[in-house]
């Protein structure tokens, strides 16, 4: 690897022979020295899933001047884990996706693509997580080029704040070229899930997970507006989760008498 | 189920089995009927995960005057969405643990005990999800009870704002009694990791996760710190990662121009 090119790690959570992480890589190899770690299998809802009690396997399927490519037995986050520590000497950045599917509004917490950027920013790593909003397999990312590459530059050039990454949702391609980039909150939207009953070979009921997404919460300050309007997403996002504004209202939970 | 008692949905990612889960169970029955939906696997670190492209298979595994017990083949999360919408008529509180170890500082990430808690917020519901400073399978949870009942009884007596579920972690049983609770905001520590290189049986390498507690930041204000000095911490916890500190200084991203 040069050691004067920046050394970017790249994972996904859609598995290695996705199409927009082969798209991802060929333009991260235009900034600098890509490592691909990506996982046997799909690995969608995987969240921040890692691996404890189980052996890890890694290998290398590939290398050429410029580009390793491993592939591994673990989710996501264990691609980062490996990665930074084990088989990189150096990581200057961590980019996951693109992802075959949005990951705004509350989807990010089931999302292993984020799950991996934010392992990567508890690490103290510059991070991004990159994601299409069409679950087709075959997705045109093309109209993406411009941003991802002007948007991860701009990353390589001045940094993330400490314990911010980003998390950048594209529209489909549109008639009309996108309208921009939208710096936005994360909407409070949720998957409605419904339970399909349903019935195996041996009789036995099970349920299928389906759903809707319900959104009472596309103000034009969120990431869902955003996407809506044709304009890409970029929400600086963070791994603190406390809800800072409860903490002096909740004080008085301090008076509880706590003794047996 | 007896409709002028609180409906309580429990669960967690330690098993049906664990000690921790069964005090649970005991300490809400004394303050409601209880739905117990446990995993039929431990799902520690399966952090948000829930069950896509999956059969869910459901098996009510006891019932007495005011106590169901499911269990099935999915994760916490599974668990809480399978329950709330097919399982319960109603529910007014989901509770998750005791958890087995702590999910203080940046561990809530991984955790699916916390990840069970957050499924039930996102979705409107009062949530807590307890976890004690121990990972003994057998720990002592007696010294627990008062606190976990007053802070369950004050969560169904005045509910909890909108999009804030809690994060009770408790200190191991000491010689003195623990000192009361503080509520507090997540420390950002984090697990370094060492991979263990070893061999399988085939002479194939596998990497094992292993891993120390690593913190500067642990100010008389965070988790970790009520932890280190035998008080339980309380962290309002919410779904909304935006580092909404940083959507001004981020606007200059807005410029990029993405046309391709």
């Amino acid at each position: 690897m040069d050691k004067k090119r920046p050394q970017i790690l790249i994972t996904n959570d859609d598995g290695h022979a996705a199409k927009g992480l082969r798209k991802l890589v060929s333009l991260m190899r235009t900034l600098g020295d890509v490592v691909l770690i990506s996982t046997d299998e799909v690995m969608s809802a995987k969240s921040h899933s890692c691996s404890i009690h189980k052996k890890l396997y890694v290998r290398l399927v590939h290398e050429e001047e410029g580009f390793k490519e491993y592939r591994c037995n673990g989710t996501p986050v264990d691609c980062v884990k490996l990665g930074y520590q084990k088989l990189m000497e150096h990581t200057d950045l961590v980019v996951s996706g693109i992802n075959h599917g949005m990951n705004a509004a509350t989807t990010v917490v089931y999302s292993g693509t984020i799950g991996a950027v934010i392992e990567a920013c508890m690490n103290g790593l510059d991070a991004i997580g990159f994601s299409l909003f069409s679950l087709n397999p075959d997705a045109d990312f093309d109209h993406l080029d411009t941003a991802i590459l002007e948007i991860t530059k701009r990353v390589l050039k001045d940094g993330l704040p400490k314990g911010v990454c980003l998390n950048v949702n594209f529209p489909k391609r549109a008639e009309e070229p996108m309208k921009g980039i939208k710096v936005c909150r994360q909407a409070a939207c949720r998957w409605v899930e419904y339970f399909k009953e349903q019935y195996d070979e041996n009789g036995e009921q099970f349920y299928d997970l389906e759903g809707t997404f319900e959104s009472d919460d596309i103000t034009p300050d969120t990431d869902l507006w955003a996407l809506q309007n044709n304009y890409a997403s970029l929400v600086p996002t963070c791994f603190d989760w406390t809800a800072h504004r409860c903490i002096e209202p909740m004080k008085n939970y301090e008076l509880i008498n706590v003794k047996p």
